[in-house]
């Protein structure tokens, strides 16, 4: 592209750096802070250095957070004794958001994944391993993507759990709320067959 | 959303006023960037800070620029007395990216728009037929988007120049290069049948 402003330039550049936006985004983007009150944009760029500036994580679950520990966790309702692994702070935000869990999380950071380079020592797994051995979990849920990936870090952690005193538990997989049969691929139909529950479980939800 | 930062928060709601940018995607581009270096973010927001404090707009054009006159009015290789009239930045680069110009620019600002509360007054008409009026230039061309705004724009801007010595013409409207006929939509093409040119004429592109 041809641009008249080095400024501008070195803006698009940049911005155009995250995922899933090209130069043209990136110039419609810049293009708009020009167009707005010069303050807004000097809003929006002070809360991203506070955010990487401030930021921690919580010493206790990963999870992002404003202090040592998040709110998750410094909250005394909920159950710390059940531990929920999740891959990473959007599946927190996920759960969350169901209003379906009281106990604690666990942030991995990623999944074990060789294409990527990504393996067991990348990921916060050897600080769950040690809250199990301390006795500080009694149930494990396991809550990863539904990938090969998923389903490996998952097996690596439980491998690294036997013999410890922790009930391992994984999410239900089957066809979602509000599926039509027909349609469903016939993995996870499947799936549902063969971890079909007692009629008056799904009653009670 | 069930934040656990209000830092997190702050930033994701800032980056969801950028357009066509709602809360997931901030959301993503915000953890993206907490997941990379912190001096990258760092310096994605200093050039945005650069940006919107040091911009200028060239008295002349209207263009983005970094000095008082941009690259273009500055360039003694151009012809200042052929001016071609676009809507915004965003213009001059794509007609830039061309290599077929090699006069002046005059960026109106947006176009005549009554639904958008747009009028004459809101855009850099004033100057460019001062321009005109101090015979500073010879021709103008109008190259405005084929709407009934960029056409509105254009027809108000001739009304306004009328009895003054200028040429105006307006870019050619026609089929696109490589499209065939059978797609094309019927005013495109019953234009191009109308404004139809000497083969001989078309050759020597």
């Amino acid at each position: 592209m041809n641009f008249s402003s080095k400024l501008l330039e070195k803006a698009v550049d940049e911005v155009s750096l995250l995922p899933g936006i090209g130069k043209r985004t990136a110039l419609r983007l810049v293009l708009h802070l020009l167009n707005r009150p010069k303050s807004q944009t000097l809003q929006l760029t002070k809360a991203l250095e506070d955010l990487v500036e401030n930021i921690n994580f919580c010493k206790n679950c990963h999870n992002i957070s404003d202090g040592e520990l998040c709110e998750i966790c410094n909250n005394p309702k909920r159950n710390s004794k059940i531990v929920c692994v999740v891959e990473d702070v959007r599946d927190v935000m996920a759960i969350e958001n169901t209003a379906q869990f009281q106990g604690h999380y666990h942030v991995l950071g990623g999944k074990i994944s060789p294409m990527e380079g990504i393996g067991p020592h990348n990921l916060n797994i050897e600080t769950l391993v040690n809250k199990v051995k301390n006795k500080q979990i009694s149930e494990l849920i396991f809550a990863t993507s539904s990938t090969i990936e998923g389903d490996t870090t998952n097996f690596y952690i439980f491998k690294q759990l036997e013999g410890l005193d922790v009930i391992t538990t994984t999410i239900a997989r089957g066809i979602s709320v509000g599926d039509e049969l027909e349609y469903t691929d016939e993995v996870t139909l499947g799936r549902s067959i063969i971890n079909r529950i007692p009629f008056e479980t799904s009653l009670k939800r």
